[in-house]
């Protein structure tokens, strides 16, 4: 489905150049000695130190419980290298297929959580559960990210962002205002 | 700055199509008599149906307190042509600057709720505050859009996603992949 890619460490209070644009991304897990992955639009930063980050997934789905019963994830970045791969994601459930198997998608142990990395991601954040007070009403799961794999090129991947309707918006180019910046925004 | 935008009503259960791809929104507040605006990143949809929205909003802002106090807010949604202003209203404060009469920006009146409209903005979203369970802990905020107007064109308006580092991504092309969804991807 793509290539391996080469990351290396990344701080994690700096996830955030990746996440708070708003990419669709890939989340795996791990229990009881079953793997799976599931894909996520609905995402946010919350804090740069700790490196906080919520991830609302819903109760019907295979990933919650997995999630949820084991208190760890990997929340991976694909690129437009890996499109039909986020979407047949999407469009099938853990209980029935090995989504890895399935999309031809290398699974790579992580340092610090037992989910697995997606070798053909861009990036992969290794989080542990933080917090759950609004999982039961809401599906959203407080994580901290506690290690961080980058690939260093290039340095803006094209990622997809999902806007409803079977439709990705891409990202597009990048453009600098440094000049207008008297504090870093957060 | 810009231009008037002319919008219409739009589904409040639709509103993830503008919000799930990450974009830099601009948030309205109004309380005793004064209004506020800020440039924020980290939002996340969390359900469609009531129409929930999740914004993280730090305390040290001047729009923290009138979010909080009025219970209200508008999420705007700016295009390129607004890029100079969202950076400006990122770096100065409500507490010494009128950023609507510095950023000539045009106050309009919401439906349902006392925050103003921005009428430069492709699209404005009135929020209640439905949850604050995780506001002291997270500055983390949960509304409910009680009120959508979107400018009926362009389809795919040319956002800004902010990566950190002064740098903004701008929304690129747009793909489908219907032929590849069996259900709808939320």
């Amino acid at each position: 489905m793509g290539e391996l890619r080469e990351r290396q460490d990344y701080p994690v209070d700096a996830v955030r150049r990746f996440l708070e644009p708003g990419p669709t991304v890939l989340v795996s897990s791990a229990w009881q000695g079953e793997t799976n992955v599931m894909t996520l639009g609905w995402h946010i930063v919350l804090d740069l130190k700790p490196s906080l980050v919520g991830l609302r997934i819903h109760a019907s789905t295979h990933s919650h419980a997995m999630i949820r019963d084991s208190g760890e994830c990997v929340i991976n970045l694909p690129t437009t290298a890996l499109t039909d791969a986020v979407v047949g994601i999407g469009n099938c459930s853990g209980r029935e297929v090995d989504k890895f198997a399935r999309f031809d998608l290398t699974k790579q142990p992580a340092a610090m959580v037992g989910a697995p990395l997606i070798g053909e991601c861009h990036a992969c954040f290794e989080c542990r559960l933080h917090d759950e007070t609004l999982a039961a009403r809401y599906n959203f799961f407080v994580f901290e990210v506690v290690k961080a794999h980058v690939a260093p090129l290039p340095d803006h991947p094209e990622t997809l962002h999902y806007t409803g309707d079977c439709t990705f918006m891409l990202a597009g180019r990048t453009i600098s205002r440094r000049e207008l910046f008297h504090r870093e925004m957060v």
